[in-house]
């Protein structure tokens, strides 16, 4: 679990500098002296982050990083490039080619470790849900289709209107992202354009100012995810280090080069949107687990606990709910004579014209092949859930069902219906017995000659 | 989306001065006068946090703290208690009742700031991916159930060697956890014993020496979700607010009150505690979305999404893989004669036998009702594959199941076999293509006789 930092460096001197400054603060270094084992040990071990010098005996730092970007094994991997070269050019080829980081060497240790925890702690944006591989493709989501998204909301942030101006002079040529100003009071306003990336001076009205917004941004639910990129006139030492630890994704010099934040803005852009994708990949995989994938009703699983919600609500409300069950008429019979294609329409025209005829708070699922169930909560007369299960049952008869390979067919339904015994406080109905007495109903629909709703017993009660 | 705080006090100018203070921050304030209308105004608007007054005309504010915990739609709420009293013992019978924090007036603004950033931040536990009421229930980890936990553990972790045993002399005759003494270094060592708070002295080997040991608490995978209580001389002003937004939990003074010290872990425990069991029901419901509920093995949302990689991955490598379609024979009959009670045990035992006779790199899916597919990477021979298949049919027809009723039935598989064409870089074949061959060689299983392994035609290639 601890960080597995690999090194690679051609000078054995730095990598045991480094190995030693990271050994100290409790990381598993790995070392390369080349570029070919970088690669090699980046695919064997895939580590938490890569330092990786630009000088490489065999490659230059830009190729190994161009590889490992095209590896899907090691694509997500943050890469911190350090190097002697104070040439901007190389900088930028190097930020380019998709380093979240260009450290200058000598490094700023303060900076510099607090980089790596920055970059760690990111490095995983769903809360360390685990979904990897075919897990994540089968959640529905892909994981590439970077770069196929619009341009983002950028908003500036700063004390001073010129400076917000000038920030959007020198970056809106670049970028086709929208570059819009914020007052902090606007940044923290609910209602104000949702930013995928705030440029927040970092002496926001006063000294910290911008890192407390930051704090705040980060408390919202709204811009929690948002990236954060702070404005400041020291980008080394103990106070600069601080804005990583309090959650900074990136640091910019006040007087930065235009071309270089383009780039690192665009790189916190296309992370930030990755990180999205992955939460959405894992609400979607949730949406999933209690979802029928043909009829897109609730599944089995989500209406047990749903009932059981309905139950305990009623209870201490003193009212009652009714359960419904409800079964296609000699379904067998369709998919053995026209086929699953035909088996599969039904089922889908049936879920729709259901859903249609309940009301919003009703429950309606999918719970077994031709078998659906539906709860309605607060019924205050039986008759009110006696008509709504005459008139799902005439949904289904009154005209027939179309199907794939052409022509139509007629169906029909028996539905059992019951009712929860009226809401006693001493004593909680369990809910399997509420449905065992929409089952019997259903039966006695059926050997009463099908199409047809019936009442289990206690309903009179 | 912008922090709803619900402020409970029943002097107007103190709701006043602390509604100013809050808008200002661009938070939504809420107010009552009353405890009722607190209560109602929780159940209604559900707020992010309640700042409560101990002192109301109707009622106390630990009765309305008790009623807030014990109602499940507020009892998640984070309620700071804001009181004039400097009572230890009323403090503690907050803090006893479940309050996140107890703070003294008149409240050091930066401090109660702080302290609704960081209670609003760490409030969800799960990066934000919603799952709420029957969804979470049906996900199937039960909300509730806290309390039953067994002792946790609290890491002590001091400069001076006297100082954590002085924490733990002090606080383990109240406590049923467990109290270890971790040096910085042991902190962040992956084998130490997994913590489930930290007790940090503030300035650990030096000035901030403890915050810098939290943020790398937090960028490690294997501690990032503990809570982290600092002890520290002031708690109050800028750097006492410092140690909230860098992600601190809680605060002690050096001189704690054991006793406060207690009820403040014990909270921290439970909510960690609770955290956790939301991470693990998320991970357990993005397990159920890939996995039949039957048999445990995959579902064909699963396999559909690993054969995908299995091709691409075969792709890079040159070589080939293949795939199996597995029917149990004539398993209509089985349902129809012996019930779906027996159908399941029969699809049970058969999926047991198959996975029992695969290799750990298989992959074995559940893809219909009595069919299961069956992918081998990295086939080398195709007589390899062809004796795994033959392996499996046998497994099946050895013994007969036993059915729950008593007796059992034998039962037999049909099996289609393909594999994939050879490893093409320039063409990546589609996996529907080889499921197709499968498909069509189970097929001439079936019309052979059944029982029996059939291979698809471009095998011989």
């Amino acid at each position: 679990m601890a960080g597995k930092v690999l090194i690679a460096d051609d000078v054995a001197t730095n990598r045991i500098v480094l190995k030693v400054k990271l050994g100290a603060a409790c990381y598993r270094p790995l070392l390369a002296a080349d570029g070919a084992s970088c690669l090699a040990l980046a695919r064997a071990e895939v580590p938490d982050l890569i330092l990786l010098d630009l000088m490489l005996p065999d490659m230059s730092g830009i190729e190994v990083l161009h590889r490992l970007r095209s590896d899907p094994l090691t694509h997500e991997i943050p890469v911190v490039i350090v190097s002697t070269s104070k040439d901007p050019e190389v900088r930028l080829q190097a930020l380019d080619a998709g380093a979240d980081d260009y450290l200058a060497k000598p490094m700023d240790d303060p900076v510099l470790m607090a980089r790596l925890r920055s970059l760690l702690r990111l490095k995983d944006g769903t809360g360390e849900i685990a979904v990897r591989g075919a897990a994540l493709r089968a959640l529905g989501l892909a994981e590439d289709g970077e770069g196929f998204d619009g341009p983002g909301t950028i908003a500036l942030v700063a004390s001073r209107a010129e400076t917000a101006m000038r920030w959007r002079k020198d970056l809106q040529p670049l970028m086709a992202d929208r570059l819009v100003f914020l007052t902090r009071e606007e940044a923290l306003d609910e209602t104000a354009p949702l930013a995928d990336i705030f440029l927040v001076e970092g002496d926001l009205g006063g000294p910290g100012g911008g890192l407390r917004l930051m704090s705040e941004l980060r408390s919202r639910a709204g811009t929690r995810h948002a990236a954060v990129c702070i404005v400041r006139g020291e980008l080394q030492g103990e106070a600069a280090a601080m804005a990583f630890d309090l959650g900074a994704n990136d640091l910019l010099g006040t007087e930065f080069d235009p071309r270089e934040a383009r780039i690192r803005l665009r790189n916190l852009m296309l992370r930030k949107r990755r990180a999205d994708r992955q939460r959405a990949t894992l609400q979607n995989g949730l949406r999933l687990a209690v979802v029928d994938p043909l009829t897109g009703l609730y599944n089995r699983r989500y209406a047990g606990a749903h009932l059981a919600a309905v139950a305990e609500r009623t209870q201490t409300t003193g009212g009652r709910f009714a359960v419904m069950v409800i079964d296609l008429d000699r379904f067998k019979t369709v998919n053995d004579r026209w086929g699953h294609g035909a088996g599969d329409a039904v089922l889908v025209d049936v879920a729709r014209r259901l859903h249609a005829n309940l009301r919003p708070g009703d429950l309606l699922a999918r719970i077994g092949g031709e078998e659906f169930l539906v709860a309605l909560p607060d019924v205050h007369r039986p008759e009110e859930a006696q008509a709504i299960a005459e008139r799902l049952r005439q949904a289904i008869e009154e005209k027939p069902v179309p199907l794939p390979a052409g022509g139509t067919l007629g169906v029909t339904v028996s539905i059992g219906l019951a009712f929860s015994g009226k809401g006693d406080p001493r004593r909680l109905e369990p809910v399997a017995e509420v449905i065992n007495r929409a089952d019997s109903a259903l039966l006695m629909a059926k050997s009463g000659g099908r199409n047809q709703v019936t009442i289990g017993q206690s309903a009179a009660a």
